[in-house]
Order: C-alpha cells, then sequence, then structure tokens
C-alpha cells in the first residue's frame, strides 16, 4: 500500500507579501519546496543526508497555478504527491489549501533529476544508490504507478 | 509593426543562490517579474501608474523550464515576448540566456487576469480604461497575434 | 508579573541558504520578524488586525550578531523579549538557539514606531487607540520597565 | 589616495515590497550586500574568485537605520565605505540614497570575518594570501585609516 504523508501546514509571513497586500506567487515554488522537503522526510529520505552524500536533486521543471489569494498570517495546508520516479527523474504534485479547506489556493507541480554533486552530471538512482533506490520506490509510487515503473 | 523592447539584463545576486551552489529556481520566477515589469514600462505602460489607478494584474499561471543552472555573479539576459492579450487576460513567455549568448538557461511562461484593487474581482481592461487598452493593444501582440486577438 | 511567552521555534528551509551553505544572513532579520509577531500574537496584539485598523509599526532599526552558522533543516528557536514601549516607539531584542539549545546563533534588536497607514506620519497610540496601549502596556514590560515606562 | 567607487544602483523590485506598500526591511540588508560585492570587484577583488580559493568572508554583524521608505520601483543608489581592515575582520558602511539623492534612505554598517571555506575556522588574509592582503589594503581604506592598520 501506499505510503501517506501528512501534510504540511505553515502560515503566510509578512514578509511574503507584496504591496497587492498578498503572498507573492514566486512564495508558493518555495512552499511547493518546503513540503516536498518535509514529505521526503515523512517517508524516510533524508535529502539533507542524501545531499551529502554528493547526490543533488535540482528542479528542472515547475509550475503552479493560482486560484486563492493567500493573506498574511493565513494557514496554509500543503498536500504533497509524488507522481513518477524512475531513478532518473522524480515528478511531485501539489495543493495548496487554506487552512478550513474551504479554498483550494494553488496547485502545481514540480520535475526533478538527479545529478552528482561534483561533475554536476545526470545520474540513475538506481546504479549510484540501488539501497536508496529500493527505498524511494514503495514510497514514491503507490501500487499502480510502482508497476508502471517496474514495467 | 510589433514593439521591439529590449531585453531585460541582470547579474545574480549572491543572496539568490542556495546550497547547491547556484541561484535557487523560485529566483527565475521573480527575474520573470523583473523583465515583464521592464517590457511595459518600454512599451509605455507604467504599471505603477496601473497599480495605482485601480488596476492589479496578478499572477494566475506560472511555469519555468531549468536548462542549464545560473552561478552566482553571472550576467543574464532576459527576453519577454506577449503572447496573448484580449483586455481579460495576458499571457508573456520568457527566455533566460547567460550574457555571452551561448547558453539557454530557462524557459517560462506566465498568464495574468485584470482586477480591481478594491473588489479584488476579475475586470476587462477594454471597459474599464479603453485608452489603456487601445495603448496596450499594438504594444502586446505582434501583428499576426494582434488579428487574432481583434477577431 | 510579565506576560511571558512561548519561543518561536521553525526550521531553516533549502531556499534560505545561500552557496556558502548556511542560511544567508538576511533571514535572520526575518526570522526576528516571525518571532515578534508571533510574540504579539500570544500577547493578545493581532498585528494583522492592528494594520486592518490603519495603523502600522515599521521598523527604524535594526542589528544582528552572528554567532554561530544555521545550516539546512536546523531547528532554532528564538526568544523575542520587548525591551522598551512609549507608546511612540517599541524596541525588541531576540536570541535565536539551535533546538538543542547548545548553541547561540544569533542576537539582535529591532526599532519600531507606530504611522498611519494613509497619512504615513508617525502617532502615539497612547492618544490614538488608548485601549489598545492599555493591552500592550503590561505584555510590553516586565514590572520593572514598565515602571520606567510610566515614570 | 584612496580608491573611489561608483555607487551601486538599481530599482526596487515588485517582489521586495510587502503588504505595507513598501520595500520589506529585510532587503535593504541583501542591498548592502549587493553593493559590497560590486564594490569589492571595482576594487580589483573578485569576491568569486575568493571563494573559489576556499576563503569565504561571512557576516558577523550588520546593522540597518531606516530613514525614509523605498517604493516599487524607485531607483536607489547605495555609497559602500570600507571603514576597517586588518586581515582578519573587515567594515563597511553603507548609505542608500534615493536616486535624485534628496532622501537619505538608510545607513548601515556590515562587519566580516575571514574563514576557510572547509575547516569553517577563522584566518588570517594577512599570512593565508598576502598577495590578496596587499592588493586590499589600499582598496579598503583612504591613507589615513590605512596607517591606522600598519601601525
Amino acid at each position: 500500500m501506499a505510503f501517506s504523508a501528512a501534510p504540511y501546514i505553515r502560515r503566510a509571513n509578512y514578509y511574503e507579501t507584496d504591496k497587492m497586500g498578498i503572498v507573492h506567487h514566486s512564495n508558493y515554488i518555495r512552499w511547493f519546496e518546503e513540503a516536498r522537503l518535509d514529505y521526503l522526510k515523512q517517508s524516510g529520505l533524508n535529502y539533507e543526508e542524501m545531499e551529502n552524500g554528493g547526490i543533488l536533486m535540482p528542479v528542472t521543471d515547475v509550475q503552479c497555478k493560482y486560484h486563492y489569494s493567500i493573506r498574511f498570517d493565513e494557514e496554509v495546508v500543503v498536500w504533497t504527491t509524488p507522481t513518477f520516479f524512475n531513478g532518473l527523474r522524480a515528478v511531485f504534485s501539489y495543493k495548496i489549501y487554506t487552512a478550513n479547506g474551504e479554498n483550494l489556493a494553488a496547485t502545481g507541480e514540480s520535475s526533478h533529476c538527479f545529478i552528482d554533486e561534483h561533475t554536476r552530471l545526470p545520474l540513475n538512482l538506481k546504479k549510484r544508490c540501488p539501497d536508496l533506490y529500493e527505498t524511494v520506490i514503495p514510497v514514491f509510487a503507490d501500487e499502480q504507478e510502482l508497476k508502471k515503473v517496474k514495467e
């Protein structure tokens, strides 16, 4: 069965607002990152340790749709879902809700590759770190997607 | 003939880098904004004045593909192209090159609507500010796209 | 007796680091703000409501001494202490510790005035909002400092 | 004679404002950094190269006094003055003016030490890089201050 993480919860900071009186749209991209790293940590993958092991996971593509403006001090709940992983590339999707759950504030997606810290060249997590790969597989994907990955 | 703006040029700041040693991906979204507002200013549309007139142009959708990592103090050249405008919605696309022009560092797109500062409701620039609309039309679109808009 | 607030706790985000591999120094100033607003909220002063009432509390002076570098994902504990308040001006001091309490990472101070949102002119909270002033007085100062304020 | 650098000039970005409608105070600290690194570059010290050589120059202390609020798109002129340097520690002071020079928007100061990138221990630039030290000395200090340094 798929791993089920708790959502990531935080408040909008004052310095994250802009003169429009709402949170600046670039910060949602940062919240995606906060939520993603929190999700990975919950799943047993310590990103800090992975980086210390010389593996980086840079963003290759990001997008965000804004549905509702978040204001200062408003609590948001970010749900992260891993939607693809094959050792070369990983994709996550995000939903940001207001705390009361009434408003879907934003939806988004980020794609990532894995690179060697020193060469900065892409690497295959399956070859470079089979153990890490095996740990991640059941976490990243629910059974259906896992099947696709293994095919 | 279409308005032709100079690209937006700037350097990557130290505080824009992250522990990966490169500019954090969220900052490209901010550079898109810098480039877009510079483009609008060059085109004769002072965004500050538009906001003072009670019209905001929030981002409804943004995306960015990362092709090449920008490092501290590296000069980047951002080309902004308006690709759609009908008074209700505007879309811009972006290309970020390294200064030498050898590397395409990122491509992206942002979509915007127009809202009233006070009601926060969408507005039609054509109805609310016909003068502004007429000024923007030839700027936002080259002839071909302008044709589509007017159809 | 003086009001005693819980410290403000948070983790260092990835995007807050710079290429030195540690949290960029400017972010400590932002953490001071997070901690200050959290402190005020705990004390019963909702800053959001105060702003909605047309009163802003901008920073007039800020300083920070850096003793220990905070790294990505490290938990920090921020203690906020109000050290001066007379209705015209407020001063807060801060101590940032690492979560284990072993390291004092930073100390700092911020000074603030109160201004009218529209005129942007300084105001005296005692005259403009006597109720708010009376609420804040016992919170902002322990008995000893309160005495100084009332003298 | 002392080295005389051109001031650092830039505009306030939209994303640097907050809901108060002005540039968030933390960004002035970032502008100090921009101005300082620009100053060092003008003086012949390429900070990027220094870091590539394994020497970091972290901030140990920063302060800023805010005199005038900077608004979106306002041009600012930042003057950087090195006020102390002895190979172990360097201090810079800053003045931020509005572009017309009518308003002194902020004044500030930052102190720095030099550390080894790997050990993270303080180092003496005079011992570690005598050449760099000799290059920096005449730049960092006008004759009067240079005298104090050599005493």
